[in-house]
C-alpha cells in the first residue's frame, strides 16, 4: 500500500517532468532540424557545403577528421566582403597618403603620391606594381605594430564605401559567414587566408568574422624587435616584405601556419587557385569553391560567365573557371546561389 | 495525509539522492582542491604559475583575459626536453648524413661530412657555423614536407640517447607537461616556441606534448608550392631559410603567428631573453619563467649559478641571470622546484 501510494504520490512530478522534457526535447529537435545556412539557396553549393561537414565529422565516416585537425580557409576580397571597385585595403592606403601630405610637401610634385593627393582617378588606375608598393611603405611601415593597428581601427571607423554608404566591415556576405559559423559549430577551425596585410584584417577579424587575430594569415611585413623609450621590447614594421600571401604564397604560408592541407577552401580568384588545389590534394573528404560574382543588382557582376564583362579586379579568368569545372570545385553564383547577400539587404 | 505520506514515500529517494550528491561534490571538491603540479616543489615558482592561472582566468580579476586570447609559450630545447650533450636534431642532422653517405662518395674526403661520417667528435665539436648550415641543407632540404616529416618520424622511432638509452621523445621535463595541461585546462593555448625545426618538432608535438602542428612555431624553410607526377599542389622544402626562430625572431614570430603578446613564456637561455622580454611587455598579467640545469644528478648541471660550468650548449649566460633578476622573471631550479624530471623517474 505503502508503495503503492509512493508511486502516485510521484505521478505529478512524473507528469510535469515528462512535459518539461517534450519541451526541451522538441526545443532540441527544431534545433537540429533548423537551417545553418538560410541565407542559401537549395542546390549543390549549398549541399556540398553540408557534405562536407558529415564527410569530416560523422564518427561513422570513412573520411572522419579529428576535431582538432579540421580547417576551412577563406580568402577575403571578393569572397567574404566586396573587392569592387577597389581593395579596400587599398582605399586606406591612398587615404593615409592624403592624410599624411601635410607632412610630407615634398609629395605634392612626386609620383605617385601626386596623383593620390589630387584624387585624379584616371592616374590612379594606371599606378604601376612599383608605385603601389611606393604608396604600401610609405602609409604601412615604419611604426610599431600597435600605431598600425590603431590607424586601420581607426580609418575603419570611420571609412564608407562609395555605393552603399556604410562602413566596410558592413559589407560582408552574410552567406560566407553563415558558413564560418557552421563549419566552427562543427569544430572547425576557420581561417581567413588573404592576399590583404595580416595585420590590416586583424583588427577586425573577430567582431566581423569571429575569427581570432590567431587565425588570420595574409601577407606580412617582417617585423622588428626593438626596444622603446622604456626599455620595453616592441615590434617595429620595416619596409620589408616577409610573406606575400597570393598564388603559391596561400599554400606555403597555410602549412606554415597550420602544418596541413585544409578541408576546406573558399576563394574567388587567381590568386585562390593554388589554395584550393592544395586542399584537393589533401587526404580524405574536401570542398573547394569559389565566387562568382554575377549578381550586378544586388553586388556587382564581372568574371568568365556568360555575359559579364571581364574581370578588372580579383581575377576570375575563364582558365580558372575552366579548371573548377575540370576538377569538379564548386563554383557559387551570387544570383543564383545566395537568397540574401548582406546583413542589411533584405 | 496522503501528502505526509508522499513525503514520507519519497524519503528513501531523496536519502539515496542526498548520498549520491554528496559523493558526486566530494569527488568534485578533491578534483579541484587535487594538485594540478604534483612534480613541483612547493616553492615561488610553482606559485607564480598558479597565481598568473588566478589572475588571468578569474573574471573578477582586474588583469582577467577572455579564454580566446590566453596564450602561453615555451621553448624547446633546455625547457621542455634535454639538450644535452647535443641538441636531438643536432644528432638527427648527424646521423641522416651517415645514412645518406653511400648515395655522396665525395663526402668521404669533404668536410664537414668526412668527420661525421668518421664520427670524429673532437671535429665534430669544432664545426663552424657555416658547416653546420652545409649539413642542414643536406639533410632537411630538397625533399617534400611529406618525405621530411616520415625521415624525421623515422628516426625518432628507433633512435636512443646516450645516456638514458631511452627515446628521444621520452627526454621530457614532466613538470613542464603538467604546466602545459594545468595551462590548457585553464584555457590557455600553448605553443612551442623553438630555434629547432618547426617540421621536426611537428612530427611529434601533438603525443608528447598534447600541442597539435598549428600551435608549433620554429625555424623553418621557406617551403616551394610545386606540383607531382599526378598534377597535384605539393611543397616542396629548397634550400632557403625563412624564419629563423631564435632570439629576436622569437618576439617576431609569435607575433606572426598569433598577433599578441602571450601572458606567459617559458624558456632557458639566451635564445628566449626576447620572448620573455616581449612576454612581460604585454598588458596585464603574465609570467617569465626560465629553466636553470642544475641537477648533474637527475639531469644536467650548467649555467651561471654558483657552482656550476659554464653553458657549453643553451647559453644561460650571468647576463641573462642578472636580467631575470632584475625584472622578477621566476628562475626555477631543476633541483629544488622540480620533485620529479621525467615520468619515468622517480
Amino acid at each position: 500500500m505503502k508503495k503503492r501510494l509512493g508511486m502516485n504520490c510521484n505521478y505529478n512530478a512524473v507528469a510535469t517532468r515528462l512535459a518539461l522534457f517534450a519541451i526541451l526535447l522538441s526545443a532540441f529537435l527544431m534545433q537540429a532540424q533548423s537551417d545553418p545556412l538560410p541565407a542559401w539557396n537549395d542546390g549543390p553549393a549549398k549541399q556540398a557545403i553540408v557534405n562536407l561537414v558529415r564527410a569530416t565529422t560523422d564518427p561513422s565516416s570513412p573520411t572522419f577528421v579529428p576535431i582538432d585537425r579540421r580547417f576551412a580557409t577563406f580568402d577575403q576580397d571578393g569572397t567574404t566582403w566586396v573587392e569592387h571597385p577597389m581593395y579596400t585595403q587599398m582605399v586606406f592606403a591612398f587615404d593615409r597618403v592624403v592624410q599624411l601630405a601635410p607632412q610630407h610637401p615634398e609629395w605634392k610634385t612626386t609620383e605617385p603620391f601626386k596623383s593620390v593627393i589630387a584624387g585624379d582617378k584616371a592616374a590612379m588606375a594606371k599606378l604601376t606594381a612599383k608605385d603601389l608598393e611606393a604608396v604600401f611603405v610609405a602609409t604601412h611601415t615604419g611604426m610599431s605594430v600597435e600605431a598600425f593597428q590603431q590607424m586601420a581601427q581607426d580609418w575603419l571607423a570611420t571609412a564608407k564605401d562609395p555605393r552603399w554608404h556604410r562602413p566596410y566591415t558592413e559589407l560582408i556576405y552574410e552567406p560566407m559567414l553563415e558558413v564560418m559559423k557552421y563549419l566552427r559549430a562543427n569544430g572547425y577551425k576557420t581561417y581567413i587566408v588573404t592576399g590583404g596585410g595580416q595585420d590590416f584584417v586583424r583588427t577586425y577579424s573577430e567582431p566581423v568574422y569571429g575569427v581570432a587575430p590567431d587565425k588570420v594569415i595574409g601577407s606580412a611585413v617582417a617585423t622588428q624587435y626593438s626596444y622603446n623609450a622604456d626599455g620595453q621590447g616592441i615590434l617595429m614594421r620595416p619596409p620589408k616584405l616577409l610573406l606575400d600571401n597570393n598564388f603559391s604564397g596561400k599554400p606555403e604560408d597555410i602549412y606554415l601556419f597550420i602544418g596541413q592541407h585544409p578541408q576546406a577552401a573558399f576563394g574567388n580568384s587567381t590568386g585562390d587557385q593554388q589554395m584550393l588545389e592544395y586542399t584537393q590534394a589533401g587526404p580524405g573528404a574536401h570542398l573547394m569553391m569559389i565566387v562568382l560574382h554575377d549578381d550586378a543588382q544586388r553586388e556587382y557582376a564581372y568574371g568568365p560567365a556568360d555575359g559579364l564583362p571581364p574581370s578588372e579586379i580579383g581575377t576570375f579568368t575563364q582558365a580558372l573557371y575552366d579548371e573548377a569545372k575540370a576538377k569538379d570545385w564548386t563554383v557559387i553564383s551570387m544570383k543564383h546561389d545566395w537568397k540574401q547577400i548582406f546583413s542589411w539587404q533584405k
